[in-house]
């Protein structure tokens, strides 16, 4: 007998409700909150439909910490499930400690202004959660989430000792379209703009951004183009996994997108600044967005799958050893289940999964945590059983294999 | 002791006016027409800060035939230089017919709806023409013009016979933008678009937009992709170059700036149908021309050259014999004589000298001609004289040659 509610009713949230209303002997009370309860109640009857169960939706203003506890104490609920915006962490994190709930996450806090993928402002709440004996569990989407796991599940079963992660983040799948987004363009800019960030030897190195390129060959899904880009999970990961010398993040994009992306930057339209059009203030990017096919479009049309793995190099009974651990998902098979592709599926599985664990007592813990500090084994089970099944393929060991791409 | 008329105030008019301007003693009057008589007033201040010289501007409605012809009929003048639209040609000739003024233009009749690029509107005038003893001139420009004076000088002076010509239009220059458009992107659009087409042994032949491409190696500007296209002188050349067995029209065109339009196409910034935008109605071309540079800002900043000629392959004293004729204009050279950089010089300088030669009586002839029916040998002399100094190298003979690219 539990009670949780899920704040944000974007793709993600639509998920986790669907997810959550699967598992009716765990999560026995559901309330979806968000702003718009509009879109709550799309998804409430969504979920209705496609799960046969009934959800709560509730209207609340996740950037006020007063009514947010207010909201909470009224409520009573076991756990708080936020996938709403990132810059609302710290407030849904502030109300949970008021009101006694339990808190997770998929996405680490980020100050409205200056995106810091940093991990400082809620790592600040580990004292204060263990002293109110509460917990907060970061980052239970796919990556950060589900990577964690598996390094941690193979830290656990697989190695002695670990010396270099690579996780690789691919999404083959197509929508039909020359170029769409399904999300905000400017946070795949920002991503192809900013350098490029990995660890090593106890020490951050820059790369000019996208300069760093490998053609992975990915099970599943085969070789595409890899990118090396800073990804949050790195930053714990490089603290938890204990004799690791490298960890370095890659994510996919094929050459017709960034083509697009970078064409679009070029002629100013993905500008925020406003320019004078007949006398009306413009922003390039708003008219963009106007433009482009609407993103409510792509679910239904997304075809093919992606593929999420760490490929983890390290040393077992004195012999080199090196795995890929992935997991692939099928865009149009996440539709059919969830009426969401793959993207927001693999991110909102994990956390119904990370609630579930929390819920159920097998992960549950005073202060805040990261993925791969509790024990990955009923998280890997569980993967298996909720739609998420993940390998491991053991791969040719060779020092130069993840080396010969700079 | 002779007055022209020019009509057309863009680029090319900018430059006719400078051009005639300079030759007091042919032009002795000049007066520059346009709908936008600030266009007009703009020049004229050009002409007179930069070549000292006083001309006239009026306003005139050059779609409007009786108002056309009663504007001549007040002013006449010894003959109108057509500088505006391609839509206004039969307009203007019509008026001119009717006024008793010889008639001159540099770009072939277009139908406003369906962009044709064909002589026969204005071959019609032919019998008329003669009847009145007036004379109109069509396309003195650079392509269509002085390449078809490039050919009827080769006709005369280098072959016996001609085989093949093959036309070669590279504008090497460089405004510094990452992509911008000096005149309506759609003509560029409908170039990339549309098929080519060039004349083999009596037959036209089509072939995939953009699909033949060679890699020419020009003087002065070196090794650019040029692309096979449909171009308006390859009408009247394969019908006047005896034993002509093929023609053919090459556009170059940078990598880069292909990708820039084509992914403006792909994602819909370069339709003319409205989209709903905030409950208004805006075209997204329209939207991205706000964007782009302002095209009155490329001129002073293009540098870089322009090389346009004819590859020209046939028969001298029985050898076979390859020349290349060529003409190469420097960006800034023209800006600082005329305020304009080397496409609208290129046009602007060939449309005055063929005014030039119809006013000193030796190109003046009853009737409606094309370029290289006319004694090549005072144009190639005035073209060194005034701008654009042409060059013949000869070309290694190679049956391969220019048939290697497909």
């Amino acid at each position: 007998m539990s009670k949780v509610i899920i704040v944000g009713a974007g793709g993600v949230g639509g998920v986790v409700a669907h997810k959550c209303a699967q598992l009716s002997e765990t999560f026995t009370e559901i309330v979806l909150a968000s702003r718009t309860i509009a879109k709550c109640n799309k998804i409430a009857a969504d979920v209705k439909e496609l799960q046969g169960r009934e959800i709560r939706t509730e209207a609340i203003d996740a950037d006020d910490v007063a009514a947010t506890t207010a909201f909470l104490e009224k409520e009573k609920p076991d756990l708080l499930i936020n996938v709403a915006l990132p810059y609302q962490d710290l407030v849904l994190m502030d109300a949970c400690l008021a009101a006694g709930v339990d808190y997770l996450d998929t996405a680490n806090y980020e100050p409205p202004e200056t995106p810091k993928f940093e991990y400082k402002w809620q790592w600040a709440y580990r004292e204060r959660y263990e002293q109110a004996k509460r917990m907060a569990l970061l980052g239970s989407g796919f990556d950060p989430g589900v990577t964690n796991v598996f390094c941690a599940y193979a830290q656990k079963h697989l190695f002695d000792e670990i010396h270099t992660i690579d996780i690789l983040d691919a999404n083959a799948g197509d929508h039909g379209y020359p170029f769409a987004t399904n999300f905000n363009p400017e946070i795949n800019i920002r991503e192809i703009t900013q350098n490029g960030r990995y660890w090593e030897k106890g020490e951050w190195k820059e790369v000019e951004p996208m300069s760093v390129k490998q053609v992975y060959d990915f099970p599943v899904v085969g070789p595409q183009d890899a990118y090396l880009l800073y990804h949050e999970e790195m930053e714990s990961l490089c603290e938890n996994i204990k004799g690791l010398q490298r960890i370095r993040f890659w994510m996919t994009f094929s050459e017709k997108y960034l083509t697009h992306l970078r064409v679009l930057e070029n002629v100013g339209m993905t500008n925020h600044e406003t320019i004078d059009f007949q006398g009306q203030q413009i922003a390039p990017l708003e008219f963009l967005r106007a433009v482009l096919p609407d993103p409510a479009s792509l679910g239904p049309r997304t075809k093919g799958k992606t593929c999420i793995g760490c490929d983890i190099v390290g040393v077992k009974d004195g012999e080199p050893k090196r795995v890929f651990i992935y997991n692939s998902c099928d865009h149009q098979e996440c539709y059919k289940e969830v009426r969401s592709q793959a993207i927001s599926y693999t991110t909102g599985v994990p956390a119904m999964i990370g609630a579930s664990l929390i819920l159920d007592g097998l992960w549950r813990k005073d202060g805040v945590w990261n993925m791969e500090q509790l024990d990955p084994d009923p998280f890997m089970e569980r993967l298996n059983q909720y739609g998420l099944p993940w390998e491991v393929i053991e791969m040719p060991v060779d020092a130069e294999a993840s080396d010969v791409f700079y």
